[in-house]
């Protein structure tokens, strides 16, 4: 039979208080309460003393050799889907008394090597990164050490490391469905590279979608990379193509802007020649000519549940791993509008 | 006499092969060559045989005891103006064998100390901070404490830290001609906050501007922070006032574009009714409705001599500070034109 009355732990006095053990530990610690706020300092010292809790000297002395550092690992800055993610990564860590350390890779994973290292060294306690693609070698590597990680946005295929992303393939559905209602029937999709999670379950969903619509779903062109540029080569494509279309869905609201360029350089309106959306809703879209209609993913929340299941992860590293979707929205503006008839 | 053939030294070989010290120094240590290409490792190691180099061992072990690490310190990363300026400086500091490791302070104090001090702890090597305000408490401290550090975008007041920043005067200068060219005679300025030396130095730049063309200088009103929303607010109070204008000199873009949100709130009609200029020329800026008038800063060179300054102070601590103001450009748009007769 187990003891009734075990000895509160610090998971106790954490749970009471409300803050994750890493805070509770922190508040407990005069040498470290000013990492956190004074409000959740007060409210850890009252629930321990409450359950009457006895700080183990030998476990505070390991926890607090905990650097409070975390790791955010960015493929792109200049993608402005990225700075929400890190403020919401940040809204948690900070509160947690933890500082964020970005690193900026530009795709390059030599770089993305060095950086990574070089955030090991000074012992981040875990990193939360971005950059996951399909094939990942690093990050295979990397979780085969036990590093502690949480992926945000992308996945790595056949790893079951903790994930949070937006719900791509619902997004992709309801954007296809917008399209067919205006009466759209020769719908292209210009893909981010399928090499990443997200440019692969938005080009398997767009054909599902158009399939469940009786149309065809051969109009997919892939770009090389997630940018402005490779959206605007892509279109250039499409147009030297065969294929008649009357709208397109860009596998992010950069490729959209390429495709608004190419408009531009050919005299093609938008949306009356062709219809276009993005996807992500990164700022000041609402205010383009025309204002884009695109997939809304909540990246302020991503980042923050990424920051909580990371905290999880080094609270309870014997946890295992899961991942978080977190629902999208269609943004209806006006760059889409029914076919000339 | 000096010895007319002294030994040649790490500076020497440095200069020799065109490449900072520290970047000799690993090109020269095994261990640390990977740190760099390979090219300029070849090119250093031809340029110390060549001068009959001997590394000084001591020298050296001090040399890589080095983090190779430098922090960069920007107030807020979700302004499309700072992502450009870290793709500047790690273009320059990667290929010196540098990592970049970012921290955003979201203008928060505390937060900044905190992170500052995380920063030290891991013993980076020097900093590049964005995040300056004329009076700053905590940057002066670390000047004083002999802190290596370079500002970038904005200074300390009377402080001599080195700095990088666009010639924001010249700027303001270049849109109040345009707009005055243009016919206009009642502009308006809505700045940004005059505790920083961008805010403060503007809003100088404008009143001596309109001033230049006898026109009156009263007409400025400062936004709590460099935001859309402040923006927005600034412009509602513009409105309720008594004050005639025609054209809008804004204090950066997210500035001119919380001028967009109030135009569209009111039926206001830009060009047509009133003229905007912004400052910054920040992405996607020709895709807007209308496309925004603004003076271009070349944020991504901003970073980058930022970066080179830095490498200098780490090179050579004694070399007395400087100051580096780059030229800016005025992009006329779409959204300035002659005022209604």
């Amino acid at each position: 039979m187990s003891n009734p009355n075990p000895a509160p732990t610090l998971r106790d006095v954490a749970e009471a208080a409300g803050v994750h053990t890493a805070t509770a530990s922190r508040a407990l610690n005069p040498k470290t309460r000013q990492q956190i706020s004074a409000e959740t300092a007060r409210r850890v010292m009252r629930a321990a003393q409450a359950l009457g809790y006895q700080p183990n000297s030998a476990a505070r002395s390991l926890k607090t050799s905990r650097s409070s550092t975390v790791g955010l690992v960015i493929p792109d800055l200049t993608n402005p889907l990225f700075p929400p993610i890190v403020r919401g990564v940040e809204s948690v860590l900070e509160s947690d008394g933890y500082n964020v350390w970005i690193v900026n890779t530009d795709n390059d994973d030599e770089r993305e090597r060095a950086q990574i290292e070089s955030l090991r060294s000074r012992q981040v306690e875990g990193l939360i990164v971005a950059t996951a693609r399909l094939e990942h070698p690093l990050l295979r590597r990397l979780h085969q050490q036990g590093v502690t990680m949480v992926l945000i946005n992308r996945q790595v295929e056949d790893l079951s490391i903790p994930a949070v992303t937006g719900d791509d393939a619902t997004g992709v559905a309801a954007a296809v469905d917008h399209l067919v209602r205006l009466g759209h029937t020769r719908i292209a999709h210009l893909s981010g590279p399928l090499t990443t999670s997200t440019g692969r379950v938005r080009a398997q969903a767009f054909r599902h979608a158009v399939r469940d619509h009786g149309l065809p779903d051969d109009l997919v062109i892939e770009c090389a990379r997630w940018s402005e540029e490779d959206g605007a080569t892509a279109m250039r494509e499409l147009l030297a193509g065969e294929a008649q279309f009357t709208a397109i869905m860009a596998g992010n609201d950069l490729i959209a802007l390429g495709c608004y360029d190419v408009f531009a350089e050919r005299g093609i309106s938008c949306p009356d020649d062709v219809s276009v959306i993005g996807f992500n809703d990164m700022p000041f879209l609402d205010k383009l000519r025309p204002p884009l209609t695109t997939v809304a993913v909540p990246h302020h929340e991503l980042g923050a549940e990424a920051a909580r299941m990371l905290l999880d992860c080094i609270d309870q590293p014997a946890r295992p791993a899961r991942s978080l979707l977190l629902p999208v929205t269609l943004v209806v503006r006006g760059s889409t509008a029914a076919p000339r008839s």
